[in-house]
C-alpha cells in the first residue's frame, strides 16, 4: 500500500537528527493505523523516542493500533500527565479497553486523574462485561429529544462534532430518555429546518440491550446492515452506540477464536508477544488431554492384542481407520461450529441437518468403506479382513459424522463453547468407538474364521 | 429479537384469506431480513404466495437476504416484467451479483430488458472477478469537483438521494476523474456554503485499485477503521465505492471458507440448499486424500511388521504418536493461517514465528514425551519401549509444530490457499513422519536390545 513507509523507516534508524526532525514531522500527515506499524517494527527505544514526539491527540490514536508488545513498552516509560492527556482524548470504549489493560496501580491512578465525567462513564462502561454489548459500546453521541426540529439537531451535531467523531446517526428519545426513533444524519441535509426530527425519524429502531452478547451483536449488524446500533438498558433508556468498525474486530476476534479452538490452542496466541512458555501453556492442556484420549484408545488395542498377534495386518489399517474417522468427524463438526457462529443452525433446524449428516455419512462411509475393504482384500488377499476394514470403516464413518455434528450442539446447548468439542474431543471420541469397532468386527469375525 | 414474528408466522399459515390480508399489509414495517428470514420458513407454495405480494422495491430487497433455495424457487415462477423491475431497484453490485447467479438464458433477457445505462455498468461489473475489489463495488456514489463547494454538494446529495442510498461520504475528483479527496458528509453540516469542498476534504485519501483481492479489501477496512472505501482503476480514476456491510459478509465468508477448508470441506456447504450427493462431493476429495495417506502410513508398518509382531505393545503407541503430531502440526498451522488472515504474519516476520514454535514444540515435546515414556515404561515394564515411545513422541512434536508451520507458508507463497495445507495434508505428513520415527527408533533399539 505505502512504499514511503520502508523509506521513512529507514531514515528513521540512520542517525543524523536533521534528517529524522523532519521525518517526525511528516509523521503527523500519516494515518495512526501507519504509524503505530513503524512504531511496532523498531527497537525499544526507538518506540519510545517517537511516540513521545506525538501530540497525546495522535499519540492516542496511535496507541490504540499498536501491537501489545509495544504498547506495554511504552506506557512504562510515560509519565503520569502524559497517560492522563492521551486517555482523555480517548473515545469512552477505547479508553475502557485500554485501562483494563493496564496495570492495577496505573488504572486506579488514571482513573481518579481524568476529569470526572469521563471518569464515571469510563468506570460505568467497565462494570459490563467484556464481550457483551455494554463492554464494546461508547456512550458518546448524539441524541435528541422526539420535539427537537431539523435546525436544532444540526446545530446540536456542530457542536458536538469537535468531541464525538463518526456521526452517523441522531438518535431520537423520549422525555424519558427512553429510545423512539433513529435519524440518518444525511437526511438533515434533504430536509427544511423547522421539520420536526419526529416526522423523519426510523420508527421502531432495532436497538440491543448492554447483556446482549457481542456474537449476537455482530449477527444483528450483519443482518440489518448496520453502521451503527443504540444499546439500551433494561428499561429501553438510550445508554451507548456501537460502532462497524467494533463489530469488524469483533468478527475477526470471534472467527480466530472459533479456527483455534477447533485447533487446541487459545487465541491470544495470535498476539505473538507471549513467550515460548505462555504458548505452550496455551496449548499443553489440550494435548495432554489428546495424550489420554491416544491412552484409552492404545488400551483398547492392548485388550485386543491377541487377535492383533495373530492377524498382524490389522495393525496397518489403524491409522487409515482412525484418520478417516477423524476426518468425517472435524467436517462434521466445523459445519456446525460455523453454522451456530453465522447464526444459520439453530435448535429448530439442527434434526434437519443431522438427518442429512447421517445420510452425507451413510454414501460416503459407502465409498470409502468399499475402496478401503477391496484393498485391504487385494492388498493381504484375505477376503474376511476386506469385509472386517470396509464394514468397520463404514460404520466408523457413519458414527463419525453423527457424534461430530452432535457432539458441538450438545456443548453449545449446555452454554459451553462449541469450538472446544469441535477439536480434539471429536478425534478423541472417533477414534476410540473407530478402534473399537474395528477390533471388535475383527475379533468376532477373524477370530471365528481363523 | 422479535417475538411477532412467530405469531406472524403463524397467522400465514393458517387459512382465512381476511387475516392473512392484513398480515401482509404489515409485512411491508418489517425489515427485509426479517421478512427474508419469515419466507425461508415457510413452504414452497406460501413462499411464492408472499413474495408476489411484495412491491418492487421491497421484493428486490427481500430477495437479496433470502436463502439460495427459496430464492431460486421463487425466480422459477416471477415472470420476466416483474424480474426486470425488481433487478431495476437493485444497486449495481447486488444487481451483478444477482445476475451472475441466474439461469444464462435469464440473465441474457434480464440484462438486455433494464435500462441501458444499468446494463453497461452491470456488465462492466460481471467482468471483474467475484472476489476482487471491483468484483464487490458499487458504481453508484455522490462524486464532486474539487472547485465545488458546500452548497453545491449539498444538493447534489439531495437529488441523488433518492437513487443512492448510504452516502457517508463525497468523494472529489480533479477534471480527469481521478480521485483526490474524500469528504465525510457531515462536515458538509458543520461549513458555510461558501466553503469549497477542495478546502475541507482530507487529502492522499486511502482507495484501492479494482484488482486487489477482497481479503486484502477487508484488512484496509479494518486497519483504518473505514466505512466506505473508494475504488480507482489503474490510471487512479474513481470507478466506484466499496461499503462496509460487504465487508462484513466478505470477513464471514473468508473466516468460513478457512475453518472449512481446514476442517475438508468447502464453505459452500454452509448454505445447506445442496443435496446429500452434492454435499459428500465436497468432502470426499479431502476423504480419499486421507485414505491415501492412512495407506502410505500402513504400508510403514507393515514393513516393519516383524518388530512390530515380535513387541506386540508397540501398536498400543500407534495411536498416541499419531494422535499427537497431528494435534502439534494443526495448533502450529491454524496459527500460521490465521496469522495469513488478519496481516499479522507475513514473510518478513515469519521466520521469527519459526524459531519460537520450534522453541514450543522443544518443550512441549520434552513434557508430552517425558509423561509418554513413563507410562510406557510403567504399563509395559519395558524401560527400552519407555525411551522409545518418548524419544519418538519428543522428535514427533517438534518435527509437528515445524512442518505444521512451514508447509502452510509455503502453500501461501504458491499463491495457493494456506488453509488446504493446514488440514489433512498436515495431518498425513505428520502421521508418516511420526510413524517412521517410531518404528524406526523401535527397530534399531529394541532389534539390537531383545
Amino acid at each position: 500500500m505505502n512504499p514511503e513507509k520502508d523509506k521513512l523507516l529507514e531514515i528513521l534508524q540512520q542517525p543524523g537528527s536533521e534528517k529524522r526532525k523532519s521525518v517526525l514531522k511528516d509523521f503527523s500527515t500519516l494515518f495512526p493505523a501507519d504509524i503505530a506499524e513503524i512504531i511496532n517494527r523498531l527497537n525499544e527505544k526507538r518506540k519510545k523516542i517517537i511516540f513521545s514526539c506525538l501530540s497525546p491527540e495522535l499519540a492516542s490514536d496511535v496507541l490504540l493500533e499498536l501491537d501489545e508488545k509495544s504498547k506495554f513498552l511504552i506506557i512504562e516509560d510515560v509519565d503520569d500527565k502524559k497517560l492522563i492527556s492521551i486517555v482523555e482524548e480517548m473515545e469512552s470504549d477505547d479508553a475502557a479497553d485500554f485501562i483494563a489493560d493496564l496495570p492495577k496501580e496505573d488504572a486506579k491512578n488514571v482513573l481518579n486523574s481524568i476529569p470526572a465525567e469521563e471518569s464515571i462513564e469510563v468506570k460505568k462502561l467497565l462494570e459490563y462485561p467484556e464481550d457483551s454489548a455494554g463492554g464494546i459500546m461508547q456512550t458518546e453521541l448524539v441524541s435528541m429529544r422526539e420535539t427537537s426540529t431539523v435546525r436544532e439537531a444540526i446545530s446540536r451535531v456542530k457542536s458536538i462534532s469537535t468531541e464525538v467523531e463518526d456521526i452517523h446517526n441522531v438518535f431520537v428519545v423520549n422525555r424519558n430518555g427512553k429510545l423512539t426513533g433513529i435519524l440518518p444524519i444525511n437526511r438533515l441535509l434533504l430536509h427544511p429546518s423547522n421539520t420536526p426530527v419526529k416526522r423523519l425519524m426510523n420508527k421502531d429502531p432495532i436497538a440491543v440491550k448492554t447483556t446482549v452478547d457481542q456474537e449476537e451483536v455482530a449477527l444483528i449488524f450483519k443482518k440489518y446492515d448496520l453502521i451503527s446500533l443504540p444499546v439500551v438498558d433494561i428499561k429501553g433508556k438510550l445508554t451507548g452506540r456501537i460502532l462497524v468498525d467494533d463489530i469488524v474486530d469483533v468478527l475477526e476476534e470471534e472467527a480466530s477464536e472459533d479456527i483455534l479452538t477447533i485447533a487446541g490452542t487459545d487465541e491470544e496466541e495470535l498476539l505473538f508477544s507471549h513467550t515460548i512458555f505462555k504458548v505452550a501453556g496455551f496449548r499443553l492442556p489440550w494435548l495432554i488431554y489428546s495424550l489420554a484420549g491416544g491412552l484409552i484408545t492404545g488400551s483398547l488395542i492392548w485388550i485386543f492384542k491377541i487377535t492383533l498377534k495373530e492377524v498382524i495386518s490389522l495393525a496397518v489399517f489403524i491409522p487409515i481407520i482412525m484418520g478417516m474417522g477423524g476426518n468425517v468427524g472435524t467436517q462434521s463438526s466445523a459445519i456446525v461450529v460455523r453454522g451456530l457462529a453465522t447464526g444459520r443452525i439453530n435448535i429448530s433446524n439442527f434434526a434437519k441437518l443431522l438427518l442429512k449428516e447421517c445420510g452425507v455419512g451413510l454414501f460416503m462411509g459407502l465409498i470409502c468403506g468399499s475402496i478401503a475393504g477391496l484393498i485391504a482384500r487385494m492388498w493381504h488377499g484375505d477376503p474376511w479382513l476386506g469385509i472386517v476394514v470396509g464394514f468397520s470403516m463404514f460404520l466408523a464413518i457413519v458414527v463419525a459424522a453423527l457424534l461430530g455434528s452432535m457432539i458441538p450442539m450438545i456443548f453449545h446447548h449446555l452454554k459451553i463453547d462449541p469450538a472446544i468439542a469441535a477439536g480434539p474431543i471429536v478425534l478423541a471420541i472417533n477414534d476410540i468407538v473407530g478402534l473399537l469397532i474395528f477390533f471388535g468386527l475383527a475379533t468376532m469375525l477373524l477370530g471365528f474364521i481363523h
